[in-house]
Parts: structure tokens; sequence; C-alpha cells
């Protein structure tokens, strides 16, 4: 069970701890007024980490487990700050993945590893609303978890705004764009691609924030394309243009 | 359980009826001299059906019925002959991707749909050695398996050979490949795209026999990508040709 930790003392020392990535906390419903929780509450408040109170239907998967009513989500996998990955130094252009809201666990991974293949530099993603790196995500990415920066934030809207202030552009994917996907110029410049989720695209507040918006064209009336595979279909435009605007070989 | 058929007289009848597609019978090993087993395998070999003698642990997961050592597996969908596929007549050129031992549903399912969503008009794939269409495949396909021509065949060597006969172009993925896969002209041609198995690619014989061969390039020094991603990759670079060469809106 590397992925959690189980039970009111071990969590309370993981997050003194510190040194492992505690995605998310859930605690029973019910245990408000319990001091150890609530020593949990400001640990967690303390270290920005998600903390949510659920029904107990949502312990039953962990039934083998003493878990007290508390459980912590770790990340197999080190988080880069946004600040940190920022202030990287690098020669030639950032290109970042950005998740708004990827439910699936093998969509996040194959989006990771296929982002790494293309030499991208970071993924940024949502603490809430998103799949978090887990061993199925590690797993689908065929271990590329390790190989780029992660990046999670507490709000999307507030890293594309930092991400524009560092000379980023924002380019959103969106079934209703007017330009295709390879309209668009991906060449001498920071890019962000933008991939929404699996049932309700990119968030219109995002979108609207986005610098260009693109569509991938279906030559069928069909409804859509897997977003891992349409996070591939753009990112590898930007590869293409990229080698044969650099005239490297490979 | 939609997608088997247990049981010796079960299988006989669905065999003799010959409305549904059975893709595959497993026998339990030891029934060589069972008359009702060998009525199954004479039906099987009339009707050009692989079946396979696997041992008992093999029927473990279907302890729960009455299987008596015959399993039948029937896909849900409605396959077509490739010799059908070839003479439906078409208005412009026809595509196919090729699959040469995908051994995940999920990666199948996915390049299903990818390839309805670009206008291709059917799926080759061999009745050994490739994962067969089940219920994962068709739901990964997002329901995009009854939208395309689904081609089981025997020999996809004998197969290329007739696509050869009936002027297609045959492009091969292959990682040692020196073209790029958007080095290749997609327009004006009947062509169709191979994709190899997630862990050993493109089979030598058939790469041999391939009028392309052509790579995803690697801006990182990771292993590669996932199948369906790839897939993903080229296939959308044949439809933005096809759109840009056309000047179609889409």
């Amino acid at each position: 069970m590397e992925n959690y930790v189980f039970g009111r003392n071990n969590v309370i020392e993981l997050l003194k701890e510190g040194s492992r990535n505690v995605t998310k906390i859930i605690l029973m419903k019910g245990q408000h007024s319990n001091p150890k929780i609530n020593q949990i509450i400001e640990l967690a408040k303390s270290r920005s980490i998600v903390f949510q109170f659920q029904p107990k239907e949502k312990f039953n998967q962990f039934a083998l487990e003493a878990h007290q009513g508390v459980v912590a989500y770790v990340s197999p996998v080190n988080y880069v700050d946004l600040e940190e990955f920022l202030e990287k130094p690098k020669d030639g252009f950032k290109k970042v993945v950005i998740l708004d809201g990827i439910e699936d666990p093998h969509n996040f991974g194959s989006i990771i590893r296929t982002a790494v293949c293309a030499g991208f530099d970071g993924i940024i993603f949502p603490a809430r609303r998103n799949a978090v790196i887990n061993s199925t995500v590690e797993k689908s990415s065929a271990g590329a978890v390790n190989h780029i920066d992660l990046i999670m934030v507490n709000s999307l809207s507030s890293a594309i705004n930092r991400l524009k202030d560092s000379d980023f552009w924002i380019i959103a994917t969106d079934i209703h764009a007017k330009d295709n996907y390879y309209d668009i110029n991906y060449c001498d410049m920071n890019f962000a691609i933008i991939m929404g989720s699996e049932n309700t695209g990119v968030s219109s507040a995002i979108l609207k924030n986005s610098d260009f918006k693109v569509k991938i064209p279906m030559l069928k009336d069909f409804n859509s394309l897997n977003v891992a595979n349409a996070a591939a279909i753009v990112i590898y435009e930007s590869v293409k243009q990229t080698i044969q605007n650099s005239g490297i070989s490979v």
C-alpha cells in the first residue's frame, strides 16, 4: 500500500515529518470534534494539503486497514513548485501541458509519457478535480513520471496568469474553436497546451483566459477523440514544427 | 456474460446457427476423444474459427459457469470480410489501420475511436496474437466499433498482399525507420498504416513487405510512446494533409 497512509497517529507523523508528498487526506464524517482529527486538519492547512470529509462508504475500499477514519494519499513521485519550475534556467523555450480535470489515471499517465517523449518540461494539474499521481498513473506513464517536472497547483487560473507573466503563450484545446491545431506556430515561444476533462473539456473561465483556442478536426461525425490521443496529436504537431524549424536531425 | 457462450451443446448450436461472430473457442486439455468436442472442432474448422486446447487453469475465470471445458468467445460486433471491404464502392481513397499484435484492449479500442474520428474506412487485425473485440474494447472505443469496418484476418501477410494488389500503399511504423511520419505524402492514394504490438513493434516479415517505414521522432531519450497515442499522431498527420490538400473546410 505504498500510496496510502492509514490511521490518526500515522497521518500526524507523516504530516509533521514532511518529506513525502501528501496529495490529499480523507476524513470520515462525524469526527469533527476529535482532537487528533483537529490536529490533522491544522497540519494539513499549514501545508496547503487538501482535506475532505467523506461518508463511511468511501472507506469501504480500505476495509482491511486500521484507518480509524483517516487516510492520507501519498504520491509516489516528487512535485516541483511552479515558481521553482519557472526559475530553472533553460537553453531554449519551455513547453508544458496543463491538465484541466483529467479523471482517468490511464489518460493522465499516458499524457505524461507523450510529453516526455516530446521533450516537454512540465505537467501542470490542479490539486482538486483531477486524478492524483498514484501507481496506476505511474504505470500508465511507463515510468515517465520521473522524467518531467510535475507541478500540482491549487488554482489553475492563478497558474495560467503566472505563466503569462513569465512569457508563456497559452493554447487551449476546444472542440468549438475556429482554428485547427496545426494553424498555430509553436516555435520561438514558451507555451502551454491545455487539455480539458474527458467529459466537459476545458472550463470556460480558462478558455477565456487563453491566447489561442484550437480544435482537432473530425472527418466523421462522431463524438470525439480520447483525451490522451488528442493531447498526443497536438503535442506532436509542436514537435514536428520544432524539428522542421530548428533543422535538427532526429 | 454477453461475450461468452459456455458448454458443449450451446457452442455446437452457436456454430451451427452461424449468425454471431465467434472469435475463438477454448477447449480444456484432455478431451480430444470426446465426440461432441470433435464435432465442435469440425464446425470450427469449417468456419475458419481459431480453437485452442488450454490447461484447466485457463478456465478458472469461468468457474461459476457450466462450461464443460468449452468456451466460445463471441464478438459484440459484426466483422466485415476483406474482399467485401475491398469491393465496397467509395468516392475517394480508402484508408485503413492494420494492427499487428495489439495486446491491450484499451489501446485497441482507443485506436478504433481515433480511426473513426479521422474518417478511416477499416481496421484490419489478425485472429491470433491480437486482442479480440470484447466489451472492454467496445467501451474504450466509445462505441466507435459500430462506425467502421472491422476486418479480422487469418494472415496479416496475405491481407497486406491483397491490399497491395488493390492499389493500397503500405506504411509501417518502426522506431528504426529513417523517415519521420510527416515526411510521407498521404494524399491521392489508398493506404494502410501498420501499428505494431506494445512490446515488439511491427514484425520483421511485415516490415519487409511494406512500401514505407516511418518513425515518430523522440525529443528525449525515453523508451517510446504508447501505441494508441503513436497511432493518433500518424493518423492525424494524414488527416491534416487530406484537409490541406483538398481545401475542404472543417
